[in-house]
């Protein structure tokens, strides 16, 4: 349903058309939808939602367009709201709401509101603070008859059934699927059926370390416990994929230099963009200053032999290129779990061995392309042998430096429990460029006697 | 249980003790263990996995494992392992398997055998290729009491009841969940309870658009249908988390210059690493022969005046940290569905916005820099304030470039069907690094009359 349509039926009040259409519409789409009007016709849409998607709705919209509706909101809208929201998506608008409609928010929370602040106290990037504690659990004792009663008698939508959870005394014992539930006989006993086999999280356990898990045991619900073991909530698939997704693009951001955000691109301000790539770009032109000061340092051969100026540029380039294909490789690793601390040794041979074929090859393919193309072809002057084998040479230093440089940078941010993401490309690529000018004018003032 | 304990148990022939470990561990852990160890003691071991895990195990297990074990299975022991795997992880392994080993598995497959030609023939990327053909179909006439019979009698534990789908004549008319199943009294009509909101793909649908529902819809399952609109499959949302992570690794690899793999980094020897890392170094390295030529041909002005060399790396540098600032946050906009080929004057102006922003502040913060740092604190010689002009310009004009070519190239590729992440860094580093150099000389020759 395009924007129009909505226009053009708010125009002519035709409500209970709306009202039917919105019935028909998944509610993600509605929430995709709804922030294209104004703030005046956003409230009247909302209200227009049908109520068993009202909380589903509101829960898909931005920040932006909550706070409109949260203080459009009667008392008794905000307290159907606060009813029908799951707790962890409760925490998550709380999180992002001015004071003022924080206040109202808990004030309409109920007896809701104990559970809100246990989940608002743990760190932000804790399994704590991802969790609901929205879930269905069983004493051991139970029988799959009475089990099925109480699941029946409880009735909710608003909770997953698909994994229940076997608790006795606060402890998790085990869990059974609904699959179990409806397959097994009625008179069975929960002990006697139920998967003793555990997955579980603590409430302080990082959340990218939460997701790692998911994609690992392919489980649809991950357990919280707390410091005691007792069971405290659940985390489902759906925030584990929005974990991942946000580490991706955090690692995507870092790596470019830019200071990471979780905002959409098409509703960034230009103003802000540029707030969070200037630091960077800043940083990273004042460290230029180094090879500045060593290409003034070789002045004196650059004038003498000015050809050598122009590999200046492709050296670097493929210093900086050779370096981020190792960094990426390791950092990436480290965070999706493939590497750790321990791998340092390993890696570092690794890339010692990468680095010497690739440096190797790239070295004899430039010394012919030096001789056939810049020689022979397009006749460049100060080209000769000499100069190419220079070239060719530092090369080969550069490569290797920059490999290992870029594997270990990143190993070694992460044993000091810094971010491995911040050691990438740029960062590295100004140690390389300043080590392969060095390399290049130690090696040309050995070969090349004029100078 | 490291991997000692189990060699010691091995060596004392202690093998039902090693059958009550496997009994508490979970697959995915057994499957993490066993390539540890060599062939024979692998094939050992995995004979020691409990019925009811062995397929599970092997369904982690890594190719080469795989194959191993396959050559080495008897026939009954081929036929239980295709008895019990899921039909889409059969194909996963059939996929990477020898010819050999495919005929074997296909002789055993049974009844299977259809469905998994059927799932063989969709293309590599598609959802046809992700699905799985087991799932729970109800008939919409059926009562809840119907399909908990159908349910309880099927009895299987290798097909999720999470969602079950209703379909007539092999059209998908709705689903319901097992909270539905669980909670509706038994004589209410399924058509009556089920849920006519459906997200659906076809078999051809692309996975990363599938992933991306996935993550739009936060729903666990999603149903598959082919061209004439029947229902064939459904995708479970860990193959979405997998293909997630595939593809930012892909972009992360692709970005990087390096040929995309999926083979863990620790497995992969330096020969393979180097074959996927030379082809972009040889080609980038043979690109910056333009650069060369460039400043090849502005000889005389560098050798009058070498200060100016001292600065082409810190220009360069920028101009490619500028670049791929926009690059990536394109390129990543576009993998997550956040920006559309539609979206490409939007991207224009506000990158065109940002750029000035950030061009003109460089220049500011450089100009600075190279008459306080370079002139008066180290004194460089031929630093003036036509110089560092010179410098202050060329930056702000190559980051304005740099940032509107970062944004543009993705864009275009994807507008010829090309895939945006290979328009990267690397690539645009090439072009701003040219464009740089011209400008710069441009506005030299412009303002130094000497030269």
């Amino acid at each position: 349903m395009t924007k129009e349509v909505f226009e053009r039926l708010l125009s002519e009040k035709q409500y209970k058309a709306i009202k039917s259409i919105f019935d028909t519409m998944n509610p993600v789409d509605t929430a995709v939808l709804l922030p294209e009007f104004e703030d005046k016709e956003l409230v009247l849409l909302f209200r227009l939602i049908p109520k068993e998607n009202a909380s589903m709705v509101f829960t898909y919209l931005e920040p932006e367009e909550q706070q409109v509706l949260l203080e459009a909101f009667t008392d008794k809208e905000m307290q159907f709201i606060m009813d029908e929201m799951f707790i962890d998506d409760t925490v998550d608008v709380i999180d992002e709401m001015p004071a003022n409609v924080v206040v109202r928010m808990l004030a309409a929370a109920g007896d809701k509101r104990e559970a809100i602040n246990t989940i608002l106290k743990y760190p932000e990037d804790s399994a704590g603070s991802l969790m609901t504690l929205e879930y269905i659990s069983l004493h051991p004792t139970m029988t799959i008859g009475d089990a099925l009663q109480k699941i029946k008698s409880r009735g909710e939508d608003s909770v997953t059934v698909n994994i229940c959870y076997v608790i006795k005394k606060h402890k998790l014992l085990g869990t059974i699927s609904a699959m179990d539930l409806l397959t097994c006989d009625d008179d069975e006993k929960i002990i006697d059926v139920m998967d003793e086999n555990l997955i579980t999280v603590n409430t302080l356990t990082d959340k990218e370390e939460v997701a790692q898990l998911f994609d690992k045991y392919d489980v649809l619900t991950i357990p919280v416990l707390d410091q005691e073991n007792c069971m405290v909530g659940i985390i489902t698939v759906d925030d584990a994929i929005d974990v991942i997704q946000e580490e991706a693009e955090e690692d995507f951001q870092k790596m470019a230099a830019i200071a990471p955000t979780d905002k959409p691109y098409l509703k960034t301000s230009a103003f802000e963009l540029w707030k969070n790539r200037i630091p960077w770009l800043v940083l990273l032109m004042l460290s230029a200053t180094f090879t500045g000061m060593i290409i003034s340092s070789f002045e004196d051969a650059l004038s003498k032999l000015v050809i050598l100026t122009a590999y200046i540029p492709m050296l670097m380039g493929t210093g900086g290129n050779s370096g981020s294909q190792s960094s990426v490789t390791v950092i990436r690793g480290l965070s999706v779990g493939e590497l750790d601390v321990k791998d340092v040794f390993s890696v570092l041979w690794k890339e010692i061995r990468v680095s010497v074929l690739c440096g190797v090859s790239l070295a004899v393919a430039c010394f012919v392309k030096i001789i056939l193309i810049d020689g022979m072809l397009l006749n460049t002057a100060g080209v000769t042998h000499t100069v190419a084998l220079v070239v060719a040479l530092t090369l080969c230093a550069t490569v290797i430096c920059a490999k290992v440089i870029g594997a270990i940078l990143p190993l070694g941010a992460k044993i000091l429990k810094l971010d491995p993401a911040v050691m990438a490309s740029p960062f590295i690529t100004t140690i390389v460029d300043a080590v392969s000018l060095l390399v290049y004018f130690g090696i040309a003032k050995t070969f090349i006697s004029s100078i």
